[in-house]
Parts: C-alpha cells; structure tokens; sequence
C-alpha cells in the first residue's frame, strides 16, 4: 500500500513591536513548515529571531515569507514593483531571516512569497523569475513554494529550485484549475469536513472538484494553514488528525 | 626594513531610492575596505546589490555598516534601545547584506556599527557585547571595527572575533585617549596636511600627540575616510598618496 | 458644599494596519478624554479616521497624542531629538489629526505627548517648550497635559497655553512629587481601591501620601486611564463609579 | 485687448532627513504656486516647515502635495489602495501640511496628488472622488490641481471644488486629450522652444497639437514646472520670460 504524505505550512512571526498576531505557539504543534515575515509586510528582528528559535525547537521546517514593503497594508496591497526591485528585495528579506537562522545554528529550508507577492507572482512570469533567481542566487538548496501549477512554480523549475504546489483547503477551485476569486460568493469552503475532504482527493489523487463541476488535475505539495482567527487552532487540530486517521504523512516537504 | 600597512574604510551605498548621497564609484579607487549600509539608517535593497558588486569589481573589501532604526535622522541620533534590540538589529541588517553578498559570489569582510550605533558601542559595554555576539554569531569570521581602544573592541575579542581598532585623520584625541567631542571648538582637523601627519604617526609609531601635549599610545589599524562633502575625494586621494610615498601599505585589515 | 472634578483621559488608537490593541470603543464609555494616537509611535489615517468619529459619537474630548518617529519600539525608546525636531514633529502629528477632526465637524480639545516624547518633556525644559510653542502656533486654544509639576507644564504656561496637571492613580509618587521609577519595586499600585483613594486624595484635598511616608502638594486635573490590559476596562469601570459616589465630577478639562 | 493668464506650479520640499533633491530656493523665484510633499513619499517635518516658509517669504502660493505612503519609491510605484485608504491619507497629509501652514500664519491654496496617485486619480473616479471629498472636507476653499480633463478635475467639480486644469510644456499629447505615455519614443518635448510654444498655444488658444496632426482643445489654468534636474531652473527662467514677452501673466489659480 502506497503512502501519501503533505506538508502544513503556515504564516508566522507576523507580530510587530507592541502588536500581537497570531497564536504561534499553539499553532507550530501541528504544521510542518513555517513561513517566517521578514519585516516589510510584518515582523521585526525580536519576533524574527524568537520565531526561528521556536519554530527550531518544535522541530517545524523553517522558511522566510518575504513581502512588499508595505506595513500599513501588512503586504496585501499590489504595487507596481519592478523585477529588479523584487529580486533586491527578495534577496534582502531573506538574508535577513538567514542571519537569524544561521545564529540559531539551523538551515532554510523553504521561501513563500506573502500576500499580494504570491499573488503577482503567481501569474506575472517577470516578477516570478525575479523571484525564483534571488532564491537561486541567496539559497539555491531551498524550495521555493508557490501556487500549484503557477509561473512562480515554473520559474522556480526553470531556475533549477526545488518547488512546492500549494493548495488550499478552503478556497474552491475553478476548472481551469485557478482559485475562485474571492470576490466571489462561492470562493470559500467554510464547512471544515469538506475543507478536509478536498485536501485528502488533492493529495491521494491529484485531483480537485471544480466550481464547474468537472474535476481539475492539481499537484498538492503543501496545504496552507491559517494561523490566525477564530478558528484557525481548531481546523489545524482537525485537519491534522483527520490526515492521520487515513494514513497520510504530515511532513515538510 | 619593517613595513606598516593600514586599512582605509570607507561608509558607501548610503542613497536611499530617489535619493543620492555619496560619490561611491569614485571613492572605491582610493579605500581598501567598504561599510555598506543596511537599510536601517540609509540604503535600499537596490542600493545595496549595486555597491556590493561596484566593490567587488573594484577589489576593495566588503563590511556591513548596521545603524537604528531612524532613516529621517540617518541613525546619528541616539535611541534608548536595550541590547537584545540591538542584537537582533545587528544580526538581520548583516544578515540582509550577506544576502546580497552571496548572491555575488562574495564574503563578508567586516561589520562597522554606524553612527549613533557607534558612538553608543564605544562606551555602553552591554551594547558592545551584544553586538559582538550577534556578529560573532552571523558571521564568526568577519572582523569587528569600532572605535581604537573602545568597549566596542574589548568585547570583540573578548567573544573571539578579530578586530581592528579605528582612528580618525580628521579628529583631535584627548589625553586618556578619547576623541576631542565635536561640541569643542579644537575637535576637528582641518589642515590636510595635518591629519595626514597625524595618522602617519599613528600607524608607524602607535602615538598620538593629544589636544594636552602628551602623547598617547593608540593602535591604528583602519582610517575612516569620509565619502561625502566638498573636499572628500581629494583627502582621499591625498592620504593615499602620501601613505604611499611613505612606504605604508593600504589593505585590508 | 464644594464640588469636585477631574478629567479621565485614555490613551486611544494605537492600532495600525492589520493589528488591533485596545478596547477602544468600550473605554470611550468611561473617560472624558481621549489621546488619539498620530501615525508615529501608533495609529494610522484610517485608524485616525475611526478613533476621532467614535469619540465625537460617545461625546468625549478629542485630544492629539503626538509620539517620537518609532513604531517598532511604540514610542516608548528615548531618542536624542533636537528641540526644533520635536517642534517640528508636534506640528506634523498635531496637524494630521486635526484634519480628521475638521473633516468631521469637531475641535480639537487637548495635546498630550507619548511615551518617551512625554517623559523627556517633563524633565527637560528645552524639549518641552519645543512642543509647547509647536501646540500655541498649530492650536493656541487647545489645552497641553503633562506630568503634574513638570517642566511641560511650566513650559506651556509660559507660552500662554491652558494646561492640564495629570496624575496617574496606578503609580507611587516620591516626596520630591515626582513618580517613583518604574524600575523600583513599590513603583506599582495594584490594589484599585488603594489607587482609587490615592486619586480621590489628589482631587479633594491636593495631596498625595509619597513612599517616604509625608504628604507631598500635587495639582490633578486629569487621571491617566489605561486602555489596554485585562483589567483596564474593569478598572475603568471601578474608579468612574467610585468618583461618581463621591459627588466628585468627572468631564474634560 | 484680452490678457491671458496662467499658473506656474512646482513640486517642492522633496528632501528627507540628510538626504537633499531640488533646487527650491531658486526655482521659487520662477513659479507661482508650491506643492509642498507631505512626508508620505517625500518630506520630513523641518522640510516641511522650512518649504511652507521659504514660500511665504517668496510671495509663492502653498500647495499640499500629497503621495502614497512609499518613501523608497517616491510615491511613484501604483499601489492597490481603496478609496478609503486614499480618503484617509490625504486628509493626513493635507492636515500635517495645514499644521505648518497655521503655524506660519499663512493659508492653503491648492492640492495636487503625487505621482502614482495623479495618475491613478486621473483616470479611476473611485480614487479621484475619494481625493476630491477628502480635500473638501478638511479645505473645503482650495483649490484642486489635476491633469486637465482627468477625473480628478470631474470629482472636485463635483463635489463643489475650484479645479485647476494642469497641462504639461514637456510633454506631447494624443488626439483624445490624453498625454502620450512615457512608453512611447515621442512622448517628451526636449526642444525649450517648441515646449513653450506649445504652452503658448494652450494658454491663449485652449488648443494642443496632438501627436496625431490634429488640434484638441485644453484647458490650461497651470503649468508643471520642473524643480529637479540639470536644465530645471533654466527652462523655468526660460518659460517665464517667454510668457511675460507675450504678455501673458503667471500667477496663481
């Protein structure tokens, strides 16, 4: 019998100064891998370094999830940045959070765009490639995580990175394989049974249900886990026993 | 026939996005060992990649120049940061051009504190042992600058890190050794015939004649040459020069 | 029969971006003043926005809360600013703020500093009279508070400003009448009944018990109130009844 | 015999902390009206209050100049910023400007967004009615500069603002009205004759030649005036000569 495994990822270290985000804590007992802020869109050296140093000793795969250079908008508002300006500010933010990992005696082991970063390089090939290259150029052992099936996933090939497909428990999916916007009613699954059930199809069988109806092949590397909300310890909690309970292995990538 | 060499450093990569200071280009023809700012006083992601490979062409050493975090004072203005601040400050500043610097293909020569990160360095024993950790633990290699006989020096060896003492061509020093404070009128040198001649002596015979007459012991092992002002690029060239024609080697610590 | 009153003031807006502190709008129930944070220690325009408008509804005095350039440290790190930059930064800060409340329809009651810019005005006389000719120039009929008995005080009586002496009910004072440093260990009252009668002393009979046991004249036109913590709310909720069983009046200054 | 009219306009106050741009000191003795940046893409507190009273002493009319809040770029990058979020940091920075404006016992004259929110204002009515509501709420008397004919010009008008119709000297325009995108190889003039010619034309005859061969009517209240760059104050002597020799008056809107 074949074994199935996937890796949890999730957004840490998103506190700054006197403000606090986030259960990280709690949440490292059940990911697998961890996307550190690398302070452009959250984060500061403190949080970095007490982050990596948790995140160490919970035996969670440590990555940098470098941003815009936007705080007020906490990185989720697109900008119109160059490829040579995300290339430099790639590179920074994550030498930044390798000088931290380096003090803490650890390794890098992955890189995830944040917010409106993942987004644009998810379908502008320009500012993919930037990224893909400053990782190649900074880490090139990493593996780079992007949207399953994204140019960021084929720039990172391209480049000759390790990569990652992410996929998302409680977004749907359309038949061309892209996620729902979510400016749209039906873009969330808000039922977690059905979260689960559409990340166990991913993964044992490559395949999602589209809003359309007809299935859609997908590659599920990696499930992001929101760390932050109501209810984001409890779906974490369910999500990973659930995955047990039908034999798949949790596990960085 | 002894020879004396010394070490001429130099503070670059200060323009901030739109903005220019500095004559980098230029200057890199006269220095052995560059400071290259980080971002938190001065410097951008683009601003860093590019001075670290203008060095690099140039063969002049590469150091990170770390400052607080106050772009609109250029990190000359002392900020009540406790040394757990500072260390992680440190650690992600150097870290952050370690980035850029392995994108080059290059290695971190040297990290010099910047400014009011410096001047508070030179006295505050807590603040000095924070940041030779933080450089010790980034980059155990590199070499610690601070100010000749400061706090700053004495906890870079004391953590095991090499050091080299700073002077200054341009500065009158007091008796116990400490630099003339810039609020006295008698603080500076402008005469660069003088300043010359001082740092001569500094370097060949480990004396300095200070502001009271007596002659002090001072180790000499880098000058700091300015970058910026009217007259920066012609002192520089003039101090290389007659080093030159004294026999004094100028190379990197 | 005498009646007595005091002002409460809270601390309100320090949100910024995606990071939420505070019980902003269930404090506002309790104090009859506000300082509204402006974008440089904590707040942003939309928080500004938000914070002015809610005041305005719940009827409380709407005050600017300008802080040192700091948002990673909270406003809270002293930095070695010249009294023409504060004077400078206090326009700025005052200036923002009362662009929202023009926009919506109000006035701008009072000017209290924060953190650290609060702590060097009351000791040092050139910084406080910096901010209190920046608040006469900007908003000549607003009132400035300040640590009872300090130098921004003096400072704002001498330029012509009203001024408004604050106590703190939480905090132990010293015979000299100044706070005991939060460094000692009896710095802290945390009995709320002891620090509500040390507040009912202050107002009624203008003296306070100090740690060396004598009574020491002190002027109390407004409490500090703290909105965040666990029991900020609670003890809001405490010292506004027991004032109010006291036939002591609580309103703005 | 008619006499014709314009304003000559120049973005001012664009240095940062050590770091100097412009030439604002000569070029006030060309233009007619000052927009002042307001710390949000360019500007600090003292740049600030020493533009507002450099232009006051010069006769010249103050403007707020207002950008998006992205130092490193110069507010030149667009950003995905909503309506709210335009709304909220124009009324912070036209506020912080009005503080120095108050303190120097001046008045506002004009705003004119910066940069990427210019050109967003242009053309998105969304952003230009934020823009436009924010300015009539906190200065309701001012007046509004936008590209001429752009929505921005249509927002202020509606919502009940004077508007000033700005056209460019160095720029080549479309048959639509529309400028010729900087994309293209003809999109600047370079000819000082042939710009002031075409300024000449717009302001006595409301017409531009467009690129096409065909006249387009404009409107011309104000000229840009550069205040950077080698042949900045040459071309701003140049220009306003030319337009006294034709008789033609520079004033402010």
């Amino acid at each position: 019998m074949t074994k199935y495994h996937v890796d949890l990822n999730c957004d840490l270290g998103e506190s700054y100064g006197a403000w606090r985000i986030g259960n990280d804590e709690a949440i490292l007992d059940y990911v697998t891998s961890a996307n550190i802020a690398c302070g452009y869109h959250a984060g500061d050296p403190l949080v970095m370094q007490r982050t990596v140093e948790m995140a160490l000793r919970k035996g969670v795969a440590i990555g940098a999830h470098p941003g815009l250079p936007d705080l007020a908008g906490f990185g989720r508002r697109e900008m119109a940045v160059s490829p040579e300006e995300v290339h430099a500010m790639v590179v920074y933010q994550v030498g930044a959070l390798q000088g931290f990992i380096r003090s803490a005696g650890a390794s890098l082991h992955h890189i995830k765009p944040h917010g409106a970063l993942y987004n644009m390089a998810a379908i502008n090939s320009s500012l993919a490639e930037a990224i893909a290259l400053a990782v190649y150029r900074v880490s090139p052992e990493a593996v780079l995580y992007g949207l399953a099936g994204s140019e960021l996933i084929k720039a990172g090939e391209k480049v000759g990175l390790k990569t990652a497909h992410e996929v998302f428990a409680d977004r749907t999916y359309q038949q061309d394989g892209t996620l729902t916007p979510r400016s749209s009613t039906d873009a969330l699954i808000t039922d977690p049974q059905k979260a689960v059930e559409q990340v166990i199809r991913m993964v044992c069988e490559g395949k999602v249900r589209s809003q359309q109806g007809v299935d859609v092949a997908i590659k599920a590397d990696t499930i992001c886990i929101h760390g932050d909300g109501e209810h984001a310890l409890e779906f974490a909690r369910f999500i990973t026993s659930t995955l047990k309970n039908q034999d798949i292995i949790t596990q960085a990538v």
